[in-house]
């Protein structure tokens, strides 16, 4: 994990001066949006010169499948709120980038806790992105991986 | 939509004999798991013969993302509890069936309201199943389409 200077965790104010969505959470100027919310959501390290980031989620029972592990459709839905947020940390404050597709591999069944999802730009394109990150649980065991596109537009 | 003899609504009680995770929810012998209460899930219609499935979802305001559409990963978590269950009504009371991988394409943004899912089993192998499906908006505008492969395993 870099840790040199470029890179943000939650303590430190590298990049308080940067406006837009993300940063605008991440600084209290805005409040998390209700999905990163009701997956508790929490930003542990980002590094947008390198297009990487480090979240962790809270699993919570709601999420859980007949079977009593995580449903696999929230586990995309952490990987999609783990990709999204490495390539929109790199974006100017006039710029979103929707998810265009996405692709998950369940590796392992995920209990209820904290999980931890890290994610990277693979490729940063004028207009099309391609993402990719893995989710741990809190012992570190790897529970999913996820590739997705995302294409980058200019908001008006 | 087949509605002959061998499909399935809430209304009618064709397969109320039959027991298993998905059939005692229908029958109301048990709860709906928590992943399928979170998302609205909401069984319209089935045919295990065909191993087709409709069923509805709510998506709620705390499923939106910082554009106000809903996460696109709350939407591959409805398209993993369409194509899932259009499978599981087709297994016997002793087999599940995990997901191994899940390929969302996010085709139109999602607003809040009612989504209805259509899933169906493209290919019934003896372990592994190839899956597709679609989720339509209010007015049937197509929004997302899946792909997921899954796993048939016997309990015990």
């Amino acid at each position: 994990m870099d840790t040199t200077s470029g890179s943000t965790s939650r303590m430190d104010t590298t990049h308080a001066d940067r406006r837009g969505p993300f940063w605008d959470v991440l600084a209290g100027r805005a409040a998390p949006p209700p999905a990163a919310q009701l997956l508790g959501w929490e930003l542990v390290h980002v590094d947008p010169a390198q297009g990487a980031i480090e979240v962790a989620f809270q699993a919570g029972e709601q999420f859980l499948n007949p079977a009593g592990v995580v449903q696999g459709g929230f586990l995309a839905a952490m990987l999609d709120d783990t990709l999204g947020p490495a390539l929109v940390a790199t974006l100017r404050e006039d710029q979103f980038a929707p998810t265009l597709d996405l692709h998950v591999q369940f590796l392992r069944p995920a209990r209820p806790g904290r999980l931890t999802g890290r994610g990277r730009v693979v490729k940063r394109g004028k207009e099309i992105c391609f993402l990719s990150g893995e989710l741990h649980s809190a012992d570190d065991t790897l529970l999913a991986v996820a590739t997705a596109t995302a294409r980058v537009q200019t908001i008006r």
